[in-house]
């Protein structure tokens, strides 16, 4: 318990700071009125539905993580792992999962106040729709603080071991374990989730807009009660267990790094153990400050309320660089002012990434605007410039990550390459300094699909263009502000896996120690303890360079799987929409009246079918990212499995923003066209357009950001399987 | 000169063998009559665009030559290179235009004549396009083994070192510079021709098929001659120096790696050396025996040419595995047993990648009749199974190379994973075992396009639905053997790669010795020999283990290089497509009676958009594979350099087949339809496939396809200027 010093506290009440603000603001937003009774009666619809589906998902979920856990006891049983394991385990799953919940129960209560709201003013729809964004941002950093701060401070309580160092090592990988599931459950929700919105989404546009020409979210659409629970339980749910994976993943991974930094220093030990939990509690702070600032005029302008919630987000970047730098310092970390450059550069290159995704994908520029000038030769050439720009468009990511890498490492590093500890421990700052305000950078992001929903609602209940304009134009507001949260989550993911890199040859180190294995003894007769092994020694030691066709052979088979997971999306959500079609097209056959308004149609078996068909599809490609990265270890070993990361972080992330890129390219070129230029609605090349958005939606809702994560847990579950991997390989 | 021995004549003269059938096939082929006067006219219409197109091309390509020549001879005269790589620099990237450039001149002889012959049956059309094929074939690997020879005959003259082993290796190492030339003569035609292929082809199907409703080849339609031009030069041009290119470098990487291999034995070292040309030798004599077995009744069906075909290609594949025992046995290769494992493994791994390549793509299985079937939702849901198949399709090619690589190399090695350098010669092996018959592979390959070009003559020139229907019946069959073929082509590319990496080692061990570097130094203060210094150490001395950055940044650039390289050839296809469905477009408008068949189209002027298109757009992506190595080892140096090839091999080889086999199952998704399943041709299903081909278009003839070159260019661009990363890099 000594272990655990006073600035520690910081974290937990941080945390119940942003839990009771996150109440507070939900509060808030359940006093306002949810308007007419068809608006709440869709409203009830959706959240009926939404609910439905996460119950189901939870379902399977359960059994997934029963399984792990069993495997994970089995594995402590025989001496692979601590007891702590499974547990841990357990419950970074749980809070990621009810981080999701809570995210989405909030969104499908706000939709309908939104456009409440909106019938007012665009400032009192912002007002509502932010708030609730808000409650989504404090209810991920909050629970993942707790979650943070309790295992801490029970793993210190309960773990037995007489070297501090090697007992904050084994605190530190532990919980790690968690981390595996927060990504676990954070991949099942978001390719699920992926699946049911897009398979709702393509069914409700192809028989809906496309053969019966009624407009979007049009009330005579059976499927569009369905596409709207999808905006919840796909944007909503998903990005919340992700994000909430992100965060907690880049402190901890971080947190490992600082404890592997500094093995011959207790005190230093802890404090660079401690640093990434404190930037965190005290952005999370500097995240409800800025979410306070986010306010305008009544009859505030959309530049202006653009500008406000910019000014929010801008502030607490500013103020928590300035902290950073006062925690570090007064925690005496080595090379303070090195260790904050890293920091800032993360949030640089967060910040770059995101005005790369604006320019590829807004329709105030050229790459999007030229997709939508190849609608004048069909929806063939529009497809394939969606293609190309979004292939083209990965360069600037790439190169802003690697020169990241390299100025985090270095700065970290004291300029010294050969400084491998504190490179890497820099690397994870860089991912904790984009993270650390994601409290308000959530907020910015989440009520998008809020405003999304509360424009279904408003088309739905029928109250007319001007309220649906103005929650269109807050939709559009998301779209910018998003953007740049995008750019942060997928730049997050790449630092973090390469982390998570540094912390699984930590692991395997506990590993070597279980099962009595002192030292490296290298073929050449010298001998280096396990104590003083630098990483350098382990590479050495499992010939994890380039030339050892076992590493080879991990990097083909970690780019192949990126492909085989986007491939079992993509092919997910096409079977998927396609029973929606059948079902829209027997409704509108079958049920006389419906096309006329007449008659209502069955929303709720458009929900069953989308609940079934994303349950159903979702255990493949999923249970997949858990057994590639453990048939490697036992096949290949270290090497494989080193090898199958690298492949998988380097073509994932690549893959991942091409698909992000080309679908959300595709979706504002359509927008441009629907805005009356190009021939505008209806016109050919609308048509045209909507071919390259329904081809993007899978893209950039489903297969892109489940890559993210996908990269993330493989190197999750190869660091809890770290144990087994160092005991025991078949080559 | 002493150190040539007697059985490596075998080399020359199997090429000049290969030569003079070649020479007789084509006389052969001659002697066949054109037909009617209108196949004649449009014959020479094809042949003059094809030939002006490459006489452009070349003056284009020599350019670059001459500069990068100026470059080797610059860094010759600073001492980082020896005078010959210039020179051997220029006779591949030669040797290579001119297999291209014959195999065209015999194709463009041969499309009115194979037509004209298919007139009589079946089956003389096959033996005039097979034999024409087969020019090809012979012309690639007589050429190749030409160049092989002639240098390796030169530079045993010309260089002049005490140590013969240290001879051999800069021989070797020299003889690879060759191998930069032909890749970087193929990369300039696969993506020149490809995007001329297929603006020609998008642009003729936007505007005729789609627009105007005329079928295709349809003589009224202007772009039809550049869409035949463009078979020519994309199908024919580009595979030849394609494969020219793989054949050659899998060769020559593989000398290299065994003069690696042996470098404490003088004789050993040279049979290494010159096992892997005389496999090559004599696969060619088999080659030409196999063609000879290609021949069946007069009345033969489909069925039993397929049969012929295979025939031949089995017959020689059988006998080569025989008789590379006969020369490793003969050579006394230390390990011969294991060796032709390797090479057997080869041959298996090329076959069963076919085998993949065909069962996702052709329309008599499941996935390309799914695709087929996705019609019935539209074009946008056509994309997304076409992309999701694939992205799946992915597994298996990645999975057999990966077993290939572990069992070749671990064969050769004695199933010891330590014996490094001999398992690499293994994996050289492996390729050279997979590519020894080309000549006969390459054959039935590329008689495909020649009776594509015969159905295209035939439709021009009116022979009737009979002709058509025979050409169509040849085309297909050579889909199901080309299928084979590409897999050979992307397994070899695989392998060759990697060989190639292992090279590079080499190289920059001659580097090292040129700047006056003899040791090794470790920065635990042990010194190494260049001499006695293993693959390992210089993995270890130049830290290319996976947790440094900069190995990271090059992964990362790496994979990111595969996907830019493929958007700008995407963009650049879509941009000159644009061109072209614009200046068919004006002269439907302009030219009066144009598709009444009563005023001739202006076909000249559709042949110099597409060349003018494809100069100016191939030289972006073209430059960027060269530049981007040289670059990388500036900045980041070795370890940056061996990072970026592994994360372009990784990414490049996924993305490669993906894009293949996602081109190819849409083609052929659309012909299903077209032979009358779920509507047939003019459906509202045949529409939306046709969107789906096109999108496939760039795929599988411009973008896939050139990437198998990349991920080798890459390779050797780094050989060639490794002397001067030796000496030098900023990080």
């Amino acid at each position: 318990m000594n272990m655990i010093p006073g600035l520690f506290w910081v974290v937990p009440a941080a945390s119940v700071l942003a839990l009771t603000f996150a109440w507070l603001f939900f509060r808030q937003m359940m006093r306002q009125s949810e308007g007419t009774e068809t608006m709440v009666r869709i409203a009830e619809h959706v959240r009926r539905g939404a609910m439905a589906y996460l119950r189901q998902q939870y379902k399977v979920v359960t059994i997934v993580f029963a399984v792990l856990c069993a495997l994970f006891a089995l594995m402590a049983y025989f001496g692979f792992q601590n007891g702590f394991v499974w547990f841990a385990f357990l419950t970074g799953g749980f809070f990621s999962g009810l981080a999701g919940f809570f995210g989405m129960k909030t969104a499908t209560y706000a939709s309908a106040r939104t456009a409440n709201a909106a019938r007012q003013s665009l400032n009192s729809g912002l007002q509502v729709a932010f708030r609730s964004g808000a409650v989504m941002g404090l209810v991920v950093v909050g629970l993942a603080l707790l979650d943070i701060s309790l295992w801490f401070i029970a793993l210190n309580l309960l773990i037995d071991d007489p070297d501090p160092m090697h007992k904050m090592m084994i605190i530190t990988t532990t919980m790690l374990t968690f981390g595996m599931g927060a990504s676990t459950q954070a991949l099942f929700a978001r390719v699920g989730g992926g699946i049911y919105t897009k398979a709702a989404d393509v069914g409700a546009d192809l028989v809906g807009k496309v053969e019966a020409g009624i407009p979007e979210d049009d009330p005579r659409n059976p499927a569009t009660i369905a596409d709207n629970v999808g905006d919840n339980v796909g944007d909503v749910a998903g990005m919340g267990a992700d994000l909430y994976e992100s965060y907690a993943g880049s402190i901890l991974a971080t947190a490992a790094l600082g404890a592997a930094a500094f093995m011959n220093d207790a005190v230093l030990q802890l404090k660079a153990v401690i640093a990434p939990m404190l930037i965190g509690a005290v952005g999370t702070v500097l995240s409800i400050l800025g979410i306070y600032l986010v306010r305008t005029r009544e009859d505030a302008t959309q530049k202006q309320l653009l500008g406000a919630l910019g000014r929010g987000v801008n502030i607490s970047s500013l103020l928590i660089v300035v902290f950073s730098f006062i925690i570090l310092r007064a925690l005496a970390i080595p090379n303070a002012t090195g260790v904050l450059i890293a920091m800032v550069v993360g949030l640089l290159v967060g910040i770059a990434i995101g005005k790369t995704t604006e320019y590829f994908t807004s329709h105030s520029y050229r790459p999007t605007q030229r997709i939508a000038n190849a609608t004048s030769t069909g929806p063939a050439t529009v497809i394939i410039a969606g293609l190309g720009t979004g292939m083209l468009s990965t360069a600037f990511p790439v190169l802003f990550v690697v020169v990241g890498i390299i100025l985090a490492y270095l700065s970290a590093a004291g300029w010294d390459f050969a400084n491998m500890n504190m490179g890497l421990y820099g690397i994870g700052m860089a991912a904790v300094g984009m993270l650390s305000t994601l409290g308000i950078t959530l907020a910015t992001d989440a009520y998008g699909p809020i405003a999304d929903n509360a424009g279904g609602n408003a088309e739905m209940s029928g109250l007319g263009k001007e309220v649906r304009s103005r929650t269109d134009a807050l939709d559009a507001l998301g779209n910018t502000t998003a953007a740049t949260g995008k750019g942060f989550a997928i730049g997050s993911a790449a630092l973090t896996a390469l982390a998570l890199l540094a912390s699984y040859i930590e692991e395997l180190k506990i590993g070597l120690y279980r099962i009595g294995q002192q030292t490296l003894e290298f073929a050449d007769g010298d001998t280096v303890s396990l104590a003083e092994a630098s990483l350098t020694d382990f590479m050495n030691y499992y010939g994890v360079h380039l030339m050892n066709p076992k590493v080879l052979a991990g990097v083909f088979i970690g780019s192949m799987m990126a492909f085989v997971f986007c491939g079992l999306t993509m092919q997910a959500v096409g079977r998927a929409a396609a029973s929606m079609v059948d079902e829209v097209r027997r409704q509108f056959r079958e049920i006389k009246g419906i096309l006329e308004g007449k008659a209502e149609p069955d929303y709720a078996r458009c929900v069953a079918i989308s609940t079934k068909g994303a349950q159903k599809e979702m255990m493949l490609p999923s249970l997949l990212a858990i057994i590639a990265p453990i048939l490697m270890g036992v096949v290949f070993g270290v090497a494989g499995v080193i090898g199958l990361l690298v492949g998988g972080l380097g073509a994932g992330f690549v893959l991942a923003v091409f698909m992000a890129n080309s679908g959300g390219a595709w979706d504002n070129a359509k927008k441009y066209i629907e805005e009356g230029n190009l021939g505008g609605k209806g016109s050919d090349a609308h048509k045209a357009a909507v071919i390259g958005d329904t081809v993007g939606d899978p893209f950039k809702d489903t297969s892109g950001p489940s890559l993210n994560i996908l990269i993330k847990l493989m190197s999750m579950v190869s660091i809890v399987m770290a144990g087994l991997t160092a005991a025991f390989s078949l080559l």
